[in-house]
């Protein structure tokens, strides 16, 4: 039976539980929600509840268990909302159950279009080749469309890669988004033309519904290339509608996601949620905290992340990690050595503490990347992921 | 200042952490996403910054801290993506931030239209006056149209009050969306007849976004009074745009929002989630995982999700609670004592059990709820809000 999923889940049973119970459990209620002795049909049984292909003792967590389970690809009914409930809808609301690792068929992964972009569209936009990709983020939310257009002329002027909106700029009555993006736009635009580099801006989309679609086409129009969206703020699957129908570059923001993180017996590990689902709903970067920043991600998790995103995925581009949270100028040199050049570093506040000037902090910030890829090999050779699966 | 709306957390300050900086830090994370002093402007520091209104220690929660911030309603942007961030996007990712609680000025409630029907809605739809509603829901997951609609049909014949698609019915190969409605809408229509007796059947809402408003349609144009819709599979904005946009029950399934109770210092709590947001976004009923149940919540947090639900929100109508999972007919009369009328009693696979006939098994569903409200003057004491609060 090909067209099947597997989902790999870490179980850690409770008392009194057996894994095999928890196990036959999970394939029942993410499926026919039911009792198996009330299921009366065979077929149903045999083609529509998950089947537990693997088990085994998670030798580094005492007590807990690595299960796999196959479903059948119908299941999804090929959508990701009801793709994200056969893989974690009500045991979201149990315990102890985590998922690690999906996997999924040809038939499904052939569904989704994913990056718009990939490694090598962004690459192709920016002109970035062989060095890691510099992002900032525009901020404090508070701030003036001037105030902000002249933040994003400052680092473009300093040849930052990409300048995007703090993932707080919505359409606030004191900043709102039209005005916002077309006086950013233009800041960019302009130090462009002075610089001869390709500095990119992503406004954040962050609208209700019924605004969504114009907010869109007035970047669209303004000459934006990209954007950046939170899929759990504006429904994931409404992300990847509108990264099908926008020619964009699509940046996932982690906003709203952290409960999964948690706990790590329970919800999906950083690598499923902002590897591999976001960039099939069609992010081409997605950006996630950094080990040792602010938030608490560990390194194996970001790397895990990092494979989700750049390794093969059916015929999906693969997609550019970009580590945040936090992060500071000095930390750029391990950075380069932990992640090498296919990925974004993102570095926010930390700019403008570096300098009260933003074009001499920026500059600062690119001198920091261009070393860092040019005084070592090493660092080059960890790129992975950027030719190929073009689609 | 009176357009702020107020948060109030549950805080465990980490190993060396003062319960003072962790407020502050979370009214910078959620606003301007930098540290204090690099925050040029007065102005956003008094304007956009939360302020931190109440503080004192959990007598039962020892090393926790209530803490209530204020921020300005401009700050939302009048939108639920925003608002969703402002209360819980960064900080999801760090750990030991609970929301208890969220209270919404005029201004910003006005902006929302809440349920469509309310809890004298349904009961005018349906009416149940003097009783909790009865639902029950459609499976197994690989039932064909024809096979769904029969039960359908057999659960009107025993004069449930609503029956809905187990909410993993999507739009699936072997059982089609459009196919699956037309036949069990007409099934419960033919039954409607032979009864004299109202049950509405609601479909499950859960299409990719480029089929979600055929579908709204379909069950529209097929009569269908109410659907069901999973506001962490949809995304809650689309479910808030399609409630305001269609004349139906909207009814709240809490599938994907679990890793929100999983720890009891992290997330939020279920009254504020699947209470006062799924009523803001526009849910008429909001189905919960009942204590005692196969799910974990505890009785407390089942009133505190009724509470939200009922009480007073603006002008927003009150909405019925549904609790649900792996409820049996025996704890009615104990729901009845706990949870009163104003609420609907979600009884799914527990009827199949009941007896092979599920017409049987739906009447003795109904005689025990009407034994429940008839013998007992005080379950009915419970209702509240079924009154007042139309818009």
């Amino acid at each position: 039976m090909p067209n099947r999923l597997r989902i790999t889940y870490q179980l850690t049973p409770l008392a009194g539980q057996t894994i095999e119970a928890l196990c036959r459990a999970i394939a029942l209620e993410q499926t026919v929600e039911m009792a198996d002795d009330l299921i009366r049909s065979e077929c149903i049984r045999d083609q529509i509840v998950g089947e537990t292909l693997e088990l085994d003792p998670l030798p580094d967590a005492p007590g807990s268990y690595r299960a796999v389970i196959a479903y059948q690809a119908d299941t999804t009914a090929y959508a990701v909302p009801q793709l994200l409930n056969l893989l974690y809808g009500n045991i979201s609301i149990k315990t102890n159950i985590r998922i690690l690792g999906i996997d999924l068929p040809s038939t499904l992964l052939a569904r989704w279009h994913g990056p718009n972009y990939g490694i090598a569209g962004i690459r192709s936009l920016t002109g970035v080749e062989g060095r890691a990709l510099a992002m900032t983020a525009l901020k404090p939310m508070g701030m003036s469309p001037n105030e902000l257009a002249a933040m994003a002329g400052a680092v473009a002027e300093g040849e930052c890669d990409i300048v995007k909106d703090d993932h707080g700029l919505a359409d606030h009555p004191f900043c709102g988004f039209a005005e916002r993006v077309a006086r950013c736009q233009e800041a960019v635009a302009l130090a462009n033309q002075r610089t001869g580099h390709t500095t990119l801006y992503f406004p954040n989309i962050s609208a209700p519904m019924e605004h969504l679609e114009r907010h869109l086409q007035i970047a669209v129009d303004l000459g934006v290339k990209g954007v950046l969206v939170a899929p759990f703020l504006l429904g994931l699957d409404t992300v990847r509608y509108y990264a099908e129908h926008y020619d964009l570059v699509f940046t996932g923001h982690p906003a709203f996601s952290g409960t999964h993180f948690h706990d790590r017996r329970h919800g999906m590990t950083p690598g499923v949620l902002l590897g591999t689902l976001f960039r099939l709903i069609g992010c081409d970067i997605s950006i996630y905290p950094n080990f040792g920043g602010r938030f608490a991600f560990t390194q194996d998790e970001c790397h895990a992340i990092n494979s989700a995103l750049r390794g093969p995925l059916g015929e999906l581009r693969p997609a550019l990690p970009a580590p945040a949270g936090g992060m500071t100028l000095d930390r750029i040199p391990e950075m380069a050595q932990a992640y090498g050049s296919d990925a974004v570093y993102l570095i926010g506040s930390a700019l403008l503490r570096e300098d009260p000037d933003l074009t001499v902090a920026t500059r600062r910030f690119m001198a920091r990347i261009n070393a860092s890829f040019t005084n070592t090999g090493e660092s080059r050779s960890h790129a992975t992921g950027s030719r190929g699966a073009a689609r």
